[in-house]
């Protein structure tokens, strides 16, 4: 697998993997019906980065590394990972969570934070928590699943 | 005192209780050198709705309202609050977070969540403890303060 920087010409293959995602609304805090425009901004212009994980020439993931706050907090940053359905299950959100863990690191970040990762997600809070992640607080019913209905969401974080 | 929606026309009253904070870099994770531009689309623009105190006919205090995060999390809040200095302790930061429930409520919304409330602002977390707020998550060294260095945030939050 490699992992390189996106580029404007990825946008099409990333909304690809971005649409059912969001679509599904299960597991990020978008809403369902954005705008393709809207999201590939949110996703690859509003970060500080975006990459993409290629295997055998195809993108199969992607990232973005954003500072999760501004002014005196914009030392620890966030990122949202998404791997390509059929992809799944192949270590591709583990390779990606570590090289993005690489470069915060390069860029002078000090720790990575999850705001919501939804309790439903639990491959993903597993995950995590194999990576080093530590579960520093959980949010009472902050998020609405179309099929659990309210579920809590885990912050997360772990020192760089 | 008396709360209501902000207008355009508050908007220099607004600029004048915002710049000091903001410049001081204790409280908000704000860039402390926003422009007046920034601040007040951040402020007065961006959120859902902003409020203004008023007592005798003066701005002693603003806050905004917003929802914390999109889709499936859009059902949870988020306040940030500012007072005059010199109409501090009178009560107006109270009396601005109970109104910010009522609105909230109004709206809609089912909770009110902060994100990052810097540690060493003792005020503001005895005050939210004492109008029902849980602190959910504690982030290690969360803010730069600009006297007392590196401190924790707690994620505070409040069912309505």
């Amino acid at each position: 697998m490699h992992i390189r920087q996106a580029t404007p010409a990825d946008g099409p293959r990333v909304w690809e993997l971005l649409e059912p995602v969001f679509r599904a609304g299960e597991t990020f805090a978008v809403n369902p019906a954005i705008s393709r425009a809207d999201a590939l901004h949110g996703w690859m212009d509003a970060p500080r980065a975006t990459y993409v994980a290629e295997s055998d020439g195809r993108i199969v993931g992607t990232y973005y590394l954003r500072p999760n706050q501004q002014g005196g907090g914009d030392h620890i940053c966030n990122c949202g990972y998404i791997v390509d359905r059929a992809s799944r299950g192949q270590g591709v959100a583990e390779a990606m969570c570590r090289h993005s863990q690489a470069s915060a690191q390069a860029m002078g970040f000090a720790a990575m934070q999850f705001n919501l990762v939804v309790a439903t997600n639990e491959g993903a809070v597993r995950l995590w928590q194999r990576l080093g992640f530590a579960v520093i607080g959980r949010i009472p019913d902050a998020f609405r699943h179309p099929v659990a209905g309210l579920v809590d969401a885990l912050i997360m974080y772990k020192r760089l």
